[in-house]
């Protein structure tokens, strides 16, 4: 599907797109939270207006995809859970450690609101949908959910939170991950997924 | 917690904030998929922070929250799902129809990706807790997500797609729902979901 996309460089991801795509979460959160008088917020919408106008003057004809970049790897910048370019991922940034876990440190403000305070179940299932599935990734052979259930303990309130999954057991096409979402005073969601890798490979991700 | 908060006016709502979460949706679309030179991307990322400036001049002093509305109904601006103040939010508008069936209809584009062309599988499971949730819903007593049960049948792709959910049965502090995601092809990712609703009430949203 993105076989024929020319390679990004990840310097300029970093660079150039990751500081644009930071602005705009921080004005996601001040569209929620602003208490500024009508004036004020169409003076607002008008710059959004003219920075989007600039920006979609050149651009892809869909969605961003997963991509080969200049130095071998791959990047999911549009990816809604770790994509550096999309202002809608916090983003995370999954760490693949020594132990075979794989783990994430995030901070979810108000963007990522459900009941008064909490963070949404349904982020909370995006959060470990993604944790879950990473331990499932092998670098040629992409790994979609097959089931993801979860368990909510107890709120989950917004702030900085932990995640990370294992893998329980794997046999040729399916990964069988658990994982959990903690705060200071431990796990608030528990989740048990289960992986599958297609037989045909490709350049993707969950 | 947000029991303190002022009441809000729905039709400021609807005039003022929709349009300002609105353009700032097209500018996550735009950030993602744009193919500028460096210095136009630097330009738009400063009439962002402009727009930011003016917004967090005067702000609440933490999330939306739940709010009462100056009509008597209560308005969850700030939800990661439905929430028309937030950008993040596709939003999801729910229908809770006569057949006792909750359904909604959504566009989702290049923000909400996962594999390439397609809805991250985290997203649909957002979307399916926050429909499956609202069969639960009582103006006065919130439910919570107990457990969430997902199964993706075959991939979702980005564009126009339909979720529903219906309650299997109930019991005074439980609700066992059952839905799915469907495109023009039939049903993509089915869930099960077991909502609870504490005996304390208020004025809240799953």
């Amino acid at each position: 599907m993105t076989d024929h996309l020319a390679p990004v460089d990840a310097e300029r991801g970093g660079v150039v797109f990751a500081p644009l795509a930071r602005s705009v979460r921080a004005l996601i959160d001040a569209t929620i939270r602003t208490e500024v008088d009508d004036d004020t917020v169409e003076r607002a919408r008008a710059l959004v207006e003219q920075a989007t106008e600039l920006l979609a003057a050149v651009q892809m004809p869909g969605s961003f995809g997963v991509r080969p970049t200049v130095d071998g790897t791959t990047a999911a910048w549009g990816n809604a859970a770790i994509g550096l370019r999309n202002p809608i991922a916090p983003p995370l940034v999954i760490r693949y450690e020594a132990d075979g876990v794989v783990r994430t440190d995030v901070a979810l403000g108000a963007a990522y609101e459900g009941p008064p305070n909490q963070v949404h179940g349904g982020v909370c299932a995006l959060i470990l949908d993604h944790v879950l599935g990473a331990t499932a990734h092998r670098p040629d052979r992409p790994a979609f959910t097959g089931t993801l259930t979860i368990r909510y303990l107890r709120p989950t309130y917004l702030g900085q939170l932990h995640a990370e999954a294992r893998i329980e057991r794997e046999d040729a096409s399916k990964t069988f991950a658990v994982g959990h979402i903690s705060d200071a005073d431990g796990i608030t969601v528990e989740a048990h997924g289960v992986f599958i890798r297609p037989k045909t490979g490709g350049v993707t991700s969950a």
